[in-house]
């Protein structure tokens, strides 16, 4: 067990996030902080001056990722890396990313100071553009080598704002797929994260120990009926296309509720057709996604749902399409990273639990080529992407604690 | 009784059915004769000759309807009113109207041939433009008096096109006007018609009985909850509009069938805001119609349904607001004129039933005005408003008919 005496310097890491919420900063006490933006690029540049008080070298990628690395003494020795992302959604919070990397670069503080030894290189890093202004995650799936040659085309804004942002941060297309790093060079992968949920709050528990981060699948479900006055065709004799949808809707969320929880499911858009008061919808198209963190319980889902969409279209005598716009992957967190976040949180008597990650993370990119996992502090009142995102001062420095700790504890261990 | 001998002349009338069907006639069987196009000036000439050899004098009123009247001895009788329409929806079918207009010309050209004294004039009508291609019912709205002086600035279609139909007529807006009689003129009004539903068929009947035509209320529903992120917004947390506005649609379906038969609800529009796979629906408008065939019915059920859309709103946290499109009041046919049409029917030895009508007619604008009721033959699979809409020869002739008794029965009742 750890020396539980041993802590970050709260003060330092209150302080840094709140110089860092300076930059960008809203009216509304948000952060607009787009990555590769002029605040994003100020943030890094003062997060490079940071890593150059603490006594370490700046470093930065080919994806132009920034990191500090507190070397082993074996040159070869592989790294646990420790980081976050400092780029912002638009008009977002002052702690998505900015904790997970600040508190990274705090450890790494600790451990230069205490003169700690470890035998792997411990390095805290600021993936860059993880919220997908331009690529999501691209800095983390860079270095795990997740990046089609073909993607540049399509990037989520426009190509020439693309183009503006890698300008600013000096990067190119082909440096940006340089980054690949070997994958036995990376021992593990450690991210603190606020919860953006309001589970940990509810519950009166201090930390999340990550499991899964959820794997999405989407589909296109169109019930197809015939279109017919509302009137005249009576109803025992209809074939409406929103009866079936509407039914649909009710049993699915009932299925997920009572059998797939914690996944969850979501009917986000509905069009019905042709979409007249006094007409008989004969065609309604429904988008569904579901989530969890295992990809044999969303097989289970998705063959569930299913057979109660073919169930639904029988009994109104509809037909019925699927289509899918294409999924993403359960990331599995490792089993040991999660037990090294437990026995850190149990060294510093924090009351913790394990829990999914609904949102997406650069952990789940990390986990594809290392060991990796996720704490979560609690968010104050499970709200993000917002300029109302919030958590306590005493959750920042336990997450930061047991970050601490875990990386100790992992750094012997994997 | 009358006289179950005395019959129309089958094949006069549906020589005439099959003559009319060919002024407009479409390649697929059906017929385009909106009103006051070249068709419907065709056809309506076709029918002033009909009615000149048949031995009256056509006349046309200032609205344009076309009349043949068999008289009364008293030159201040009343006038008992048969007849329906000529004019056709785009690319309508062959009965549409043409059923009812003719079968009431044939029931004239009966009596005067019988040289059957009648106590009130007896007319045959074509009421001009029924079907709305510029105003809907304008023919016996104008008889009527419900025409509003300003409603001529917005038809339902372009006023240039509007404008070159009078022109064609030989009409103007003044002269619409002037066609209102005075109430105590008119002693009823009778009209057979296409079922234009499956009902009669499939119970195996011949006449319907028409008790009502369905008054229609129209509501727009907003449910408004609150657009979340699908992933980390629990399940359990979660203000899904779109939940409670298919869970009302359910409500809505199931109540109105099993407390408000032959009552009927639609929901033909929906829209989910802001519309994501991935984001929590806040805020769903669903549009909502039902129709019955008494007033005081449309008032339950708008209580019942009203009273469902709050409790559902309460049980998925959601606000819900209300707005009223506007209504059509259902008009009651009067109880002497529907016992007269039974007792033809009787007479006759075809089995009916009562119903109600769920799309409009003209008998619904002279129900303002004085007892009115329609008499129904079936569809062939309740097609109508399309080309194959149908029916079949004996249906014609026994429509005919009990139109014809029903007119004697009613001469000497009203």
């Amino acid at each position: 067990m750890s020396d539980n005496t041993r802590t970050i310097n709260a003060q330092r890491l209150l302080d840094d996030l709140a110089t860092l919420a300076q930059i960008g900063a809203t009216s509304d006490g948000g952060v607009h902080r787009p990555a590769l933006s002029s605040a994003d690029m100020a943030a890094r540049d003062w997060f490079k001056q940071r890593i150059t008080a603490a006594g370490f070298r700046p470093r930065q990628d080919g994806a132009g990722s920034i990191s500090a690395v507190w070397p082993a003494a074996d040159p070869d020795a592989p790294t646990l890396v420790l980081g976050s992302h400092l780029d912002t959604v638009p008009h977002g919070g002052r702690f998505d990313g900015a904790l997970g990397t600040l508190a990274a670069l705090e450890v790494l503080r600790t451990v230069k100071e205490a003169g700690i030894a470890l035998p792997v290189d411990l390095e805290a890093i600021n993936f860059t553009n993880e919220e997908g202004a331009h690529h999501h995650m691209l800095g983390s799936r860079a270095i795990a080598g997740q990046i089609a040659a073909d993607e540049f085309e399509q990037p989520h804004n426009e190509p020439a704002e693309f183009q503006a942002g890698l300008e600013r941060a000096a990067l190119t297309r082909k440096s940006i797929l340089s980054a690949r790093r070997d994958p036995t060079s990376i021992a593990g992968y450690l991210e603190l994260h606020i919860e953006q949920g309001p589970r940990l709050e509810q519950t009166n528990l201090d930390i999340g120990v990550v499991t899964a981060i959820v794997g999405i699948r989407s589909l296109w479900m169109t019930f197809s009926g015939e279109a017919a006055h509302a009137g005249t065709k009576a109803m025992t004799e209809r074939r409406d296309a929103l009866w079936g949808a509407a039914d649909f809707i009710q049993q699915a969320r009932a299925i997920v509720l009572a059998d797939f929880s914690p996944g969850t499911m979501n009917c986000g858009i509905i069009q019905a057709e042709p979409g007249a008061f006094n007409i008989v919808p004969g065609r309604v198209r429904l988008a569904l996604e579901f989530r969890h963190g295992s990809e044999d319980m969303l097989d289970q889902m998705e063959q569930r749902l299913l057979q109660q969409a073919h169930e639904v279209a029988r009994r109104y005598n509809l037909e019925l399409a699927i289509e899918s716009p294409g999924n993403v992957i359960a990331a599995v967190m490792d089993e040991r990273v999660i037990q090294a976040v437990e026995a850190a949180a149990d060294t510093l008597k924090l009351r913790h639990t394990r829990l999914l990650s609904f949102a997406g993370h650069d952990a789940q990119t990390m986990s594809i080529v290392a060991p990796a996992g996720m704490i979560f502090v609690p968010s104050i009142a499970g709200i993000s992407h917002n300029p109302q995102e919030d958590t306590r001062d005493q959750d920042v420095v336990n997450g930061a604690n047991v970050l601490l700790h875990a990386a100790l504890g992992l750094a012997n261990n994997l």
